[in-house]
């Protein structure tokens, strides 16, 4: 038997993801979103939804782009505390001492201690309801060196990336258990 | 250091999600997707996104309605199967011996034994690019009662969702640490 829970934003699994941008006067931001997904391979786009009432929606509009900072599990503390206050009365960067850097290809800045880093353009921005979704077409991924595979591709234990958890707010780490997609003897088999 | 890997795709985490829908002809199938996220609260939204030319796009165009079906780690060879076949020739349901039930509130089947569905009308798509996005509005989730946890909420580690890894193409396991979210000592902290 299945409870039903009605119509709610809830499913598994949800990112974390911090979402840095400038203000107009140049002031780094940062927020945590955790309503956002990959959306186009071709050209590659992600898509972020924040409320308009958040500095970050400012922000991103003004500047049309923002990066997309994937925290590990070890850095979930500031996170945590990027989704709680506002950039409006604080500044995030200098209350959690992470550092951000100008990003190569678009005009916002990437948290320099972070794993992975996605520098990303606003191409179209769709309002949805209380969230307006923000398309950015993705410039450049960029992985630590030591959080690379030995065959030189993102490893994702070693980004350690975590995941929230909607309803029960609260958050769940990733696992180790990692096997291939797209096992072609099932289609052999079935 | 951060190694560049260009304009891309890639980004940790991303779901594994089996999405269902109906053909003109009643005939039910399913697609797995990784490129999804919540995308609004309030009206609880989601968004898919899927190449016109596969199955699913018809159907759920023509349906204007999908389930998201999420899958537990011991359903991930179902799930990868669906999404290496098609619609058009393969009817991945009788295949893979899993049983599509009509959904309560929209147009199209869900997957009885997987432990987490939502149901969705289409409210907008739009045009990306490679992929459509589907705008879906969540009208009712429900939950395996055996994927609950003592309060009655649905349980991330029970219904054990895994992870898509864009680039290396593969899958990883969740894991079993959870800790609160929005920890407001760390307002007072920092």
């Amino acid at each position: 038997m299945k409870k039903s829970f009605g119509p709610k934003a809830l499913i598994f699994p949800t990112p974390v993801w911090c979402v840095a941008s400038y203000d107009a006067d140049g002031k780094a931001n940062v927020m945590t979103v955790a309503w956002g997904g990959i959306c186009c391979s071709s050209p590659a786009c992600l898509g972020i939804s924040i409320r308009k009432a958040t500095h970050s929606y400012g922000n991103i509009m003004h500047s049309k782009a923002f990066t997309v900072n994937v925290p590990s599990k070890s850095q979930a503390k500031a996170a945590d505390y990027f989704g709680m206050v506002s950039g409006k009365s604080h500044n995030k960067f200098i209350e959690t001492g992470l550092t951000p850097i100008r990003a190569n290809h678009v005009n916002a800045p990437f948290i320099k201690e972070f794993p992975m880093i996605l520098e990303c353009n606003v191409i179209h921005s769709y309002e949805i309801g209380l969230h307006t979704q923000i398309i950015g077409e993705i410039m450049d991924v960029r992985v630590d060196e030591s959080a690379l595979d030995a065959d030189g591709m993102p490893d994702i234990i070693k980004v350690n990336p975590f995941l929230y958890v909607p309803e029960t707010c609260s958050y769940t780490s990733i696992g180790t258990e990692t096997w291939k997609a797209f096992d072609i003897s099932l289609i052999k088999k079935e």
